[in-house]
């Protein structure tokens, strides 16, 4: 076959990013060309890698793919894909914008630069035909992004609910298993690798929040940036919490949830809420279940009814394995002429903020131990028409501890609630506040 | 708008079949109108139903719709999408054909035609450059096809497990939950709508074997039939292998299996294995906690890892979510003049007698209570090179039981241990024999 041939027409294939995830899909690309050439129906070919240093030794790479302009080798005629995996905001969407201007199709994995700036990137590909594929930027190589934007594309959503950061999902599971505080979980999960070694974008929740952003922009066809996200890291988790937990057949979580709050008439809603938070879910809750490192979301829909997806949120492989799914997407689209789902806003719903969402907490005081004093504690529930679902009673003297569980309610009234709590008299200390989500408990 | 208008251009969809899922499509259709042409970004209208008896009450469907023409209807120059929702070989096939072969693109639930005779109608929307969406033929709402189609094309599925059949999985949980024999559990089975009339298709198997060789032929780009499945059913599952299943810290299951089989040197494997049979799994296996009428598909890929998706995998709802699913994707291919993906079975791996399946047993004799009896046993095993994992001991007199958990050997081994052992003068009888999958138990 010559280059004149052209049944011998080869889509050529710019790598921006050669780290942990760039670098298995180099591997890949070569490893399995052959399948992934009968699957496209023409063969790819590596056009060039931007790297920021070119003295990096990369045995199983051929130097004369690396360049250090990612720039021109965006520019470059010969190349009809992108793949983008430096990640952040700049060069990156930058690089991305020129690709599509150009008619280039683009793979990335960027979440952050999806969730604070999808209007312009996704803008870009309406604006220029092309198509911009990024399952990869959410849970690894879980397929979640393709069933919510083309499977469940004809349902209604209502709510999408999980673990979606490995780092916290594998501290919470050590905090439950072994009784370890944060501090300890969080050292154990920095030597075995699970946390970086500047831990803030996984335990403060920014990255949780900013896949939420993305999922929610999905779900619900409206447009949702990281910043709109309600966001509570996993720092101020406590063993006691684990353990409070625990006594009520629970398991605290990180959960990124995305929901329509209803209103009375209209099937949107009126808005929806887009939250990060740690939580109490039931044992029995399949997410419990979830453990380690590994990510699990499930999707609620009006016809679907309940969906699970499982599976490594995070790692080279499967990272890259995700970017080779829609490699072959875009391929596939562009070798047949055609164009992937374009990321519609039209419901234009808003973000709530988090006093209007519906929630449930559970809350554990530290009381006088006199009569009279769960009276004084239900009245301030009362008095924010808050309604309580359980109560328990525990130790006596300085040991004397109120845990309540309360119905689903206004955030807002619950927060309120738990301030004038700390204000009582007979309540020594509110020694923990966590919102709970699943079934009713206790 | 008038017709004339351009921007009016609506796609006109027909519907073939109006039962319990194709009701459902209409009701969607009608419902979230104005959401499927806001992403679809052209409104789709009703052309036609086509239904076997006009007179059959459906208030909330327009008459003018309705007719027992359906090759007519497929016929219909202003007809551009095809939903096939009657099930079954004939007149469907027929149907489809001509509606590809007129340029239509088809989304179909059909697994039957699909798993008997995918090659005719995989063929004809290659040949014809037509559309051809199924994710509803297997495991209803849950996206499975789209995951193995698109998400893990760039991938090297290694496996696929999972329970496909909500039927037998809510009669199989009855008797584990219960301890109710397998005629008690089908009969609540049939009396609260989980199981039909005639359950044939269901618990002997035929319903998950389709589906498995739909999954096969995804998951490793080879023709795989529903006639090349190895197929058994629960009806021969008593109470006594369930319990024996709980004894060892498992469940039975009955599980749909395709996956490589491994050759010594090349990456693709000597071929392939192809099964539906019940297995015990350990309860900590994540299939195991899949209840009632559930399902739940786990998919073991190179790069990827572990996957599972979980769902509701039948019912009217959710199997017209993922027609309405596949139906904006193909909507959105003809607006944008575009193509979805092409099925292909260019790797045209082998399936494999099931003989030579890799595979684990679990065995319950019931033996004469003298020593040497084990010495014996163990010595068929030794026989046919399969190694023994565990061995259990039970009761005395005419009580004696043997319970024996083997190592992964090939199947026609472990099968002629079994015969070997039915002639052995000391096994008064065979009482169970199972396959188990998963890690290793007991």
């Amino acid at each position: 076959m010559t280059a004149a041939d052209p049944a011998a027409r080869r889509l050529r294939v710019a790598l921006l990013g050669c780290g942990n995830v760039g670098s298995e899909v180099v591997r890949l690309l070569n490893e399995q060309a052959a399948d992934l050439a009968a699957r496209v129906g023409t063969p790819l070919e590596l056009a060039g890698i931007a790297v920021r240093r070119l003295d990096k030794p990369r045995p199983d790479i051929d130097p004369a793919l690396l360049t250090t302009d990612a720039p021109a080798l965006v520019a470059r005629d010969d190349v009809d894909i992108v793949i983008e995996v430096i990640g952040g905001i700049e060069p990156a969407r930058s690089l991305l914008l020129d690709a599509m201007k150009t008619g280039k199709a683009v793979v990335t994995a960027n979440k952050a630069l999806l969730a604070e700036d999808g209007a312009t990137v996704f803008g870009a590909a309406r604006e220029y035909g092309a198509d911009l594929y990024y399952e990869a930027a959410v849970a690894g190589a879980i397929p979640l992004l393709r069933p919510l934007r083309e499977s469940l594309v004809g349902d209604h959503v209502h709510r999408v609910l999980g673990i979606v950061n490995g780092t916290t999902n594998y501290i919470l599971d050590q905090m439950d298993t072994h009784g370890a505080g944060f501090a300890d979980a969080l050292d154990e999960a920095q030597a075995l690798g699970y946390a970086e070694a500047d831990p803030t974008a996984d335990i403060e929740g920014f990255d949780a929040a900013a896949k939420a952003a993305i999922l929610a922009q999905l779900a619900f066809h409206s447009a949702v940036t990281a910043a709109d996200v309600h966001r509570q890291g996993i720092t101020d988790v406590t063993a006691a919490d684990v353990a409070s937990a625990k006594a009520m057949g629970c398991v605290v979580k990180l959960l990124a949830i995305c929901e329509r709050i209803p209103a009375r008439g209209g099937r949107n809603g009126r808005g929806v809420s887009v939250r990060v938070h740690p939580a109490m879910i039931p044992r029995s809750h399949p997410l419990a279940s979830v453990r380690e490192a590994y990510n699990a979301v499930f999707i609620e829909a009006e016809s679907a009814g309940s969906l699970m997806f499982y599976g490594a949120g995070a790692g080279g492989a499967p990272t890259a394995s995700a970017v080779l799914g829609d490699l072959v997407a875009v391929a596939r689209n562009k070798a047949g002429g055609a164009r992937g789902p374009v990321e519609s806003t039209y419901a234009a719903l808003p973000v709530l903020p988090m006093g209007e969402t519906i929630t449930r907490y559970h809350v554990s005081l530290a009381v006088a131990d006199r009569p009279g004093v769960l009276a004084q504690v239900a009245e301030e529930f009362a008095r924010q028409d808050v309604s309580i679902q359980a109560v328990r009673q525990e130790g006596h003297g300085d040991d004397a501890q109120l845990v309540l569980v309360t119905h689903r309610g206004r955030d807002a009234a619950l927060t309120a609630t738990v301030d004038a709590l700390r204000r009582l008299e007979s309540v020594r200390e509110v020694a923990s506040v966590m919102r709970v989500e699943g079934d009713e408990i206790l």
